[in-house]
Parts: C-alpha cells; sequence; structure tokens
C-alpha cells in the first residue's frame, strides 16, 4: 500500500493558530458595553443563548457573531441601545476579522516537517465562514503546506464521511488533528479513523462534549503540536500492522 | 476518451432559483425606512457604495448585506437611527435567510434529463455564504443530481483553475452555465472552456461587465434553461471534432 495514500486532517481555529481569545476579548467588551443595563452572568448567558440559537441560520464565523451581539444588545437594552454602541459592536466584528493571524507553538514548524517528509498528504478541514477562513490562511503563511483546503458548514459524521469519500481517503488511513473532541475527534473515531487531540487552554461553551473517546490504539492526546510527529510515527506502524495481519491466510 | 470526462458546472442564484428579486425587494424596504433621512438615489447608492467595500472583509451573501445594511443606516442616519429599526433590518436579513426556494422555469427539468443522460458530471458551483447557499440547495429538491458542490468564495480564473485541476478536468471538457457574463462565463472562456449564458431578468451591479464574450464557437447564449440540452449536445459534437482533428496526423 503506497505511503501517499494516508492523510492527516488538520483543524485550523485554536489549533493551528489562536482563535477563541479573541472570541473571549469580544465576549468582555460587549459585557462592558452592556453593563449598566444587566450584569455580566446575564448578559454573557444572553450573548451565547443567541449565538447558539442562529447557528441554524446563520452558521459559524465572525459575521454570524456580530449579527448576534447586536441582537443580543438591542433585547438586553429593551431597546435603548443606541446606533454609536451599534456602530462600536460592528467595530469590533470587523476588528475580529482584520486582527493578525498568531500561529500556536509549533504549528508552523511541524507542518514544514510532515510536509517536507512527503509521507502523508496535508488537508486543512476547518468550519466558519469562508471568506474570513480563506484570509487567515493566506495571511497564516501555511497555505503551502495542504494539498487540499475544505471549509465545511459542520464538523460531523457525515460531513467527514462525504469528504474522505471525496478524496478516495479509507477512513482507516485518516487522522485528524484539532482542539475539540466534539468537532475534530470524536466523529473521526467512529468512521473507524485516528485523532490527535491538542487541547487548547480555551474551548467555546458549543464545542464541550461530556463523550470521552473509547479506541485506544486510534486516539492520541497530544500537549503540544510538536508532538504531532511522534504520534503521526506511532499510528502508521500500528496501521500498518493491522494491514499486515489482515493480509494473513 | 470516455464520456465522463466531460463536465457541466451550474451556478445557482438566478441560474437555478430566483435570488436578486430577493435583493431588490430589501433594497426597495431599506430605501422606505431611510427616507425620512435621504432621497431614495442617495440611500441606494450609498448602501451599493457600503456593499462594495465591504466584500473584501466580509464576502458575499445575506449576512454581509445586512451588516452593510445596518452600517449604511446608522451613516445616513447620522447615528439616529433607532434600535427598533436596526431591529428592523436584522428580520428583513432573517426573512431572505428564510424564504422559500423559487426554481426558475426548467432548471428542474433540464437537470434530471441531463443527470438522468448520465453522460457529463454535474457540478454546482456556487459562490457566497456557506451555510445560506447549502441550505438553499437542500430545500431546491435538486442535489441529487449534483456530482460535487463547490461554494467559492469569489468566482474568478485561479479559482476556476484550482476547481479544474482538484477534480481533475480539462479546460475544453468543461462548459459553465450561468447568468453572470463576469462571474460565470468569461473567466472559463478565459481558461478554454465553455460557456452558456442564460440572462435574468435582473443582475447586480457589481455583476455588470462592459466585456464581451470572444469565443464564437464556444460560447452560448441561451433564452431559458430548456434550451440547455441542444447546446449541450452541440457543444459536444464542436469538442468531439476537435479532438478527431487533433488526433490526425
Amino acid at each position: 500500500m503506497p505511503a501517499r495514500e494516508f492523510a492527516i486532517g488538520f483543524d485550523a481555529d485554536d489549533t493551528l493558530w489562536r482563535n477563541e481569545d479573541l472570541f473571549a476579548t469580544m465576549h468582555a467588551r460587549f459585557g462592558a458595553l452592556l453593563a449598566r443595563y444587566h450584569d455580566a452572568a446575564t448578559v454573557e448567558r444572553e450573548l451565547l443563548a443567541t449565538e447558539l440559537r442562529n447557528l441554524g441560520p446563520y452558521g459559524y464565523g465572525v459575521k454570524s457573531f456580530t449579527l448576534s451581539a447586536i441582537e443580543t444588545a438591542i433585547h438586553l437594552s429593551a431597546r435603548q441601545i443606541s446606533a454609536d454602541e451599534i456602530q462600536h459592536l460592528l467595530d469590533l466584528g470587523r476588528a475580529m476579522l482584520d486582527h493578525p493571524v498568531e500561529l500556536l507553538d509549533g504549528a508552523a514548524e511541524t507542518l514544514a516537517a510532515l510536509s517536507a517528509a512527503g509521507a502523508h498528504r496535508l488537508l486543512l478541514i476547518t468550519k466558519g465562514d469562508l471568506r474570513d477562513q480563506q484570509s487567515k490562511l493566506a495571511r497564516s503563511g501555511l497555505a503551502a503546506h495542504f494539498h487540499h483546503v475544505e471549509i465545511l458548514a459542520d464538523k460531523h459524521g457525515p460531513a467527514y464521511a462525504d469528504l474522505l469519500r471525496r478524496h478516495a481517503i479509507l477512513p482507516e488511513n485518516f487522522l485528524m488533528v484539532g482542539n475539540s473532541l466534539k468537532s475534530d475527534i470524536l466523529p473521526v473515531l467512529a468512521l473507524g479513523g485516528a485523532g490527535a487531540h491538542v487541547p487548547y487552554h480555551l474551548l467555546w461553551a458549543h464545542e464541550r462534549t461530556a463523550e470521552t473517546p473509547r479506541a485506544a490504539d486510534r486516539f492520541f492526546e497530544l500537549k503540544s503540536l510538536r508532538d504531532l510527529p511522534a504520534v503521526v510515527a506511532e499510528w502508521g506502524a500500528a496501521t500498518q500492522k493491522k494491514i499486515n495481519r489482515s493480509r494473513k491466510p
């Protein structure tokens, strides 16, 4: 079986570059703007509830967040919020889109090493807003390492299954790397693929899950992306062993 | 050369289903909302200018339009617009996302016929907002006819070249069908592909172009999608003739 049939998928936000910090900062500024109407906990709870309620029609990303923030501000201020304050929310959203891309520790070196080794197809698999994700990838300096870029509306089992089918990748030859057990790891393990979880210090409430991965030989917990090449080697050896075993009479 | 190597790409908005009518309605309602501040022509000009200025950071689609409408309303009202009126703009945006998908004449029949014939790979190639376009496709009832769905951040030459490369389609075996000369036809003709232009009665100012297609044997002007099967047959015969000619010593 040629080595090129093995593929590694990378999540982007909070796996390759910072993202949730920006949203956390925006939530704090939003709380400050609404402080004369409600306490911080109420504002935070209402904003999150609006974001989740709007995921269906709006999807993920900064534009959706900005629209949800405006809606929440109008609601929590009993329609007293001023045009100036709404303009401030628009400006905050624009600042998020324009914010420099800050790579996480080890992202550039690890991708460069795996790309130079050439043993795996490297895919960027992210969700959210097309324009914003493409812009961040372009500014990240990492684009040249990826054979394919997939920006999905959502990252669930059927979306991964469809993606692997389109790229003619067998699930057992696929390793997904990401910070979200819910979006990056569990759906891939369920398909028979492998997952490398690199936690980030912040996780959006919507990405939390009580489920724990149950696939001892296909699930890897990493402290940093710098540990990934060793995990890839371990996974490759284990997969090769399984292939050899299945070929025995 | 097997027939399956030929592919037909379809634009979606205003090619398969109505879209610009909705934006036109929204522009009219926006004008009515701002009528006490400025005349209709000024409001229309400012809204379009804001939309175009924001295409870079926001990209295409309803969420981008809604954010631009709010920004324009704040600006044109000298920050006097009320929270109630901003909420009205949010509601108009949501109504656009929730609006039923209205297929254009001949779309369902033509796609069903081409899909049943099985002689071409059928691709949906649209731009704009991931979530909204996927939702419209799901509600259109047309999804099963397409082998692949590509939602691009923009439809220009490099985006088409990348798409054809990823799908291993030669430009000369590719026909793109759409209502926008600028986004659907001219970039594909420039790559050496074919284009079938089906004009729609409305065209967004940003999609207008003074350039006219110059590729007599690869450009087709259609009155309705119902004319497409005949054009596909003509294009197929012409392409086959070229292939045969190129094989002669």
